[in-house]
């Protein structure tokens, strides 16, 4: 994401004074609430979905993650690094390819 | 995110062989998934929580949202801020101010 | 459900002092977090699931869904029967009948 | 829930030949959603909420539950009973009393 973006939806909370409603709680709600507007556009139909629906329901996911990161000062790189550090380790190639089966079923 | 982050993401599933599983709507439930693994951080106490949780389940909702923009071919900047445009427009700063309702009750 | 059943997850939070933590919010939360541990049974395929897990990530929505009703002091058939009328009426059979299209399409 | 309830919501869905769309998955999907509407009462206050809304929501919940218990042929009661026997015994009353951390701290 460029900078500008996250400029964007940071100046977006301070012009609104949103930053009181922004508890961590509040923003893991509110990604949870917005992940079930994504996964409603595929309710009942997981082939045919509205892509323009999907784009701002994903979007709307993304934004309050954006929000996340800010209110708890992380680093996105560094978060998601040190994830995938461990998805790496728990999923080795070898027994992972191809089997979509949990980690502790592997 | 750094691309060589964005890339580190892509890899993970190639290596394994997973783009069969990520179809858009597995991946939309995966971020409701991990969005609720994050909310219950913040289930029975909002105040006091485990940041290094909550650092790798808000890393696990970013990395099946990175999915989901790799398998539709979205660009995340031009989502994000097309989704804001709308955003600003439904929330003018004199009525949005200090108040958290919904802009249906704005 | 048997009053037995309903009264046997009373008594399990008043035994363990447990009702300072069921606000109507933490509640609401802990039903959609057992919701998507409903979900991820279904994760990656939607044919195969492990039943015997569907059935106790159902039955824990379930219990928290009585822990609400009882919170708020709600009859459940009186609710379910208000909404049951608001949908009948939101979908009539001759324009709902074989279409899964939300009302707001129909 | 009374019988007459069970039988209107199991006619709703017959009405319209929705029984199609309702396999497990998509019922865990709605399941989810619906859940995620009622936690949005509580999204950025938790203690004023509009109560109506809160029982329309917490019966779309319930409903697909109802749907769910059916489309599986499940007994509310024999599942119930079943997960409160397992919980009663992974958070015996002298552990738990008092002390809402996961059963895996205790």
């Amino acid at each position: 994401m460029n900078p500008s973006t996250t400029r964007r939806i940071r100046q977006f909370t301070i012009d609104r004074d949103w930053d009181q409603f922004h508890t961590p709680a509040n923003l893991a709600k509110s990604i949870s609430i917005e992940a079930n507007e994504l996964l409603e556009c595929f309710q009942w139909n997981e082939e045919q979905y509205d892509l323009e629906a999907v784009r701002e329901e994903l979007a709307d996911v993304i934004v309050y993650c954006v929000d996340m990161l800010e209110k708890l000062g992380l680093d996105v790189d560094e978060i998601v690094n040190a994830k995938m550090t461990k998805n790496e380790a728990k999923y080795p190639i070898e027994k992972a390819k191809g089997n979509a089966a949990k980690y502790t079923e592997l």
